[in-house]
């Protein structure tokens, strides 16, 4: 893979329980970091209800756009869960019952001496050529069709397909972060930080303000780049305007991009 | 408003700090729960870079899609906050230095005795003609532009800005839901439930597997609509299937939609 290349995610979270609030995600964050671990970026996510139009609409555009696209949810026995029949539709795929994952989910049933009815069968079922993602937790497997990876919702499911599907990923070059920080206003650092951003082009500087107990406040800067020798030498010039202003530049530890 | 009409909402999260990992977001799911409150459904999110080219045209979409838009994120000082600029080409409005904005910005740093500088005031910013969303916590005001209202990212002054426009919504009927639980595998509820499903129609019929310590995993469901009565028969008869299966049902206070 060129090094100039940028490798771009996009995430589509299915659930109603998501979008009324009922359940907090957890699964955008962990898939950045491990995305960026190797290499891809997450560009985009979406949170969607469990409605067919949209799903396939959001699937179709998706993975036009973007080099990954990952769903999370809608993927288990119930009615609700329409995840990999939308899936089939958006490529235009039938929905087969998947040999393979029939043969996991009856040896896994029958070591937990649990039935596996109909409604559970339900989870074997993936568009036709689908690749298996292999789930250690609870077996009912994720699938992948060109482009899509299909997950779990459930955070510790999801985590464990990605683990497994991880190896398959081709990336770019990681993104590097670093970042410091120091009690001094965004406002006082805009103009020295815009000139940094001239300077440094692509370079990705963030701004993120806080506030702590007593009134004091602060900024953290966050750099991004490929290139770490060019995020060093930003760094320090972020922490010099910092002690110009007054600052007492604190550097913090980032490793997860 | 009709008792027919859904009145539906997005959510355009702007920030690449969600979209590295670094931050996890937390105003979609207070967004979900208020809003419901007062009659309106959150339909949609979706995190974007700080991409002028992505804030606009997902802006563009929203608006015409929805029935409200509201914006997370990219309204500070410094260079990276774009949200206004791009709100205004969105709309193919001029940015002005709003003079309403500016009083408001003067009275307080001239109480804090900070200096106001030229990045503060970029925090004055809106497009011509916006009403402006009052920010009680550190005053830079969001505002509305017809459908789209533009709120801070940083999640208390969110939430108080949100307080403030909330009296402008026109909501519809609000969705109630309730909640049992029991251990009962999903997998041997989804048949009861498909039928449940087919009987109530419009009822939305969400079922959400859990597991605990000591292996032992049950399914929580979750019947959302707007009338109560047939939320509370429909109710009786999932408690009733799960007793059937066996299982001890559990009723949850759920009040938030």
């Amino acid at each position: 893979m060129s090094e100039e290349k940028t490798v771009r995610a996009a995430l589509i979270i299915i659930g109603n329980e998501i979008l009324s609030g009922r359940t907090q995600d957890a699964n955008l964050q962990h898939l950045a970091k491990e995305l960026n671990s190797v290499g891809v970026r997450l560009s985009e996510a979406r949170v969607i209800a469990d409605d067919e139009a949209m799903i396939i609409g959001t699937v179709n555009e998706m993975r036009a756009a973007y080099d990954y696209v990952f769903t999370t949810g809608g993927i288990g026995p119930t009615h609700d869960d329409i995840t990999a029949e939308c899936v089939a539709k958006a490529f235009g795929l039938p929905l087969i019952r998947n040999a393979e994952a029939v043969a996991l989910m009856k040896a896994h049933y029958e070591r937990t001496g649990r039935e596996l009815n109909e409604a559970r069968l339900r989870m074997a079922n993936t568009p036709e050529g689908a690749a298996l993602v292999k789930n250690p937790i609870s077996t009912a497997p994720g699938f992948r069709v060109e482009n899509v990876y299909v997950l779990a919702g459930v955070p510790m499911v999801m985590q464990a397909m990605l683990e497994n599907l991880k190896p398959e990923l081709i990336g770019g070059k990681t993104m590097l972060s670093r970042a410091v920080a120091s009690y001094i206003g965004e406002g006082n650092m805009a103009a020295g930080l815009s000139a940094l951003q001239d300077k440094y082009g692509a370079l990705d500087i963030g701004s993120y303000p806080f506030y702590k107990a007593g009134n004091r406040f602060g900024t953290t800067i966050v750099l991004r780049h490929t290139d770490a020798d060019l995020l060093e030498s930003a760094l320090q010039e972020v922490a010099a305007l910092m002690t110009s202003l007054g600052g007492e530049p604190e550097f913090q530890d980032m490793s997860d991009g």
